[in-house]
């Protein structure tokens, strides 16, 4: 096995990265092919799916241990399940598998495969794209009842006056970044145990590092209390 | 990457699996989980899907090299189509990607992970295992147009005297052989290119050699002519 290209994405830190791909929509990145699997004719009739299925390597985490089992967020940490029965990155083979909405493909110096909705962590190796199948990948019925449907987000973060102005002119400059900010936040980065009410978490998202805390109960909305360039 | 366990399909070659799950929905298959892999713990909550992601190694030809381009049979193989774009087992890397009806787990000398609709040649090596995760794995309005439906399937074949007595024997210690052996034979297996019509195939089902040849057009059916113990 060896990479066929490279996932570009805005996270630049497991911390923070969406849990599954879809959850934020607003994120845009791309797969870079490496020669010679950038041949256009390895490329030809792709433009006629709507989405991509992506194999990738969890290379931040490969060389941990497998655990026979993990405590997923959706839970909020508090049920154990079984490796197999979640996505959790810490399997036997360190194997990713995310269904991405596709958007084209461009060349000018690299092969670049366009794609929305990301979860991988940015300089993924990606070991195969393949087209999505809906007769084969999405069977009527098909049901998981540990994961029915998508997860609750929180509301909408609010901001402190030096952040929202920070933001305010990331966004003049870079058009989509407050959309991407707020879907990230809403999907919950902070692990599953909150053993600290009162920490200041940091993110790193683009090329800014994001600064947020939670707001008192029963208001579960996140505050970003700086945004700087890293 | 090493194998976490091992893919049992009643498709003892190449020729004749379907080229995607599902297609032989009569199909009944298991994969066996090697220890470690095989705790229990490592299984917690997968009875909560009814469908399994299984990722393997296309074994059978991993030594073979990858193409560019490949001729898919549900065109005919007059359409060449970029690898990406196809689920052609002849990758860059030989990674399989199949979704199963999942039907539990069962451990006697071995743990199982019962499942239908196979496409794996018996004996593949699985990689890894995942749950069905539908918000992620099947979007609202995700599209194929080289794959819009199931592909269309032969009229039911029909069998020579003789293979018709085979079968009805077989039948009736193997129940369920009929249906598998019908799916299989109207998702036609033969080779996108018949330059031989008067040819017989020979195909090896669980542990049954069936032989057929095409019928005269513009019959389309297949004709069963022989049905031997392997």
């Amino acid at each position: 096995m060896r990479p066929i290209g490279t996932a570009h994405t805005p996270f630049k830190e497991k911390f923070g990265a969406p849990r599954q791909p879809g959850i934020a929509p607003s994120a845009r990145g791309w797969i870079t092919l490496h020669p010679p699997y950038d041949d256009a004719n390895a490329l030809r009739g792709l433009d006629q799916c709507s989405h991509l299925w992506v194999i990738y390597c969890f290379h931040r985490t490969m060389d941990q241990p497998w655990s026979p089992t993990v405590r997923p967020p959706r839970f909020g940490g508090n049920q154990r399940l079984g490796v197999f029965a979640t996505r959790s990155m810490f399997r036997p083979n360190p194997i990713g598998l995310s269904l991405l909405r596709f958007h084209g493909i461009t060349r000018k110096e690299e092969c670049r495969l366009h794609v929305t909705g990301p979860d991988m962590v940015d300089g993924t190796p990606v070991l195969d794209i393949k087209p999505y199948v809906p007769y084969a990948d999405a069977p009527g019925g098909a049901w998981n009842t540990l994961a029915p449907g998508t997860p609750e987000l929180l509301p909408e973060p609010s901001f402190t006056t030096e952040a929202a102005e920070a933001l305010d002119e990331i966004e003049a400059a870079n058009p989509g970044f407050r959309a991407l900010l707020i879907e990230t936040l809403r999907a919950d980065p902070r692990p599953a145990y909150h053993d600290d009410p009162a920490r200041t978490y940091g993110m790193h998202l683009h090329h800014w590092n994001i600064q947020f805390r939670s707001t008192n109960p029963p208001d579960t909305r996140l505050e970003v209390t700086a945004i700087e360039g890293v």
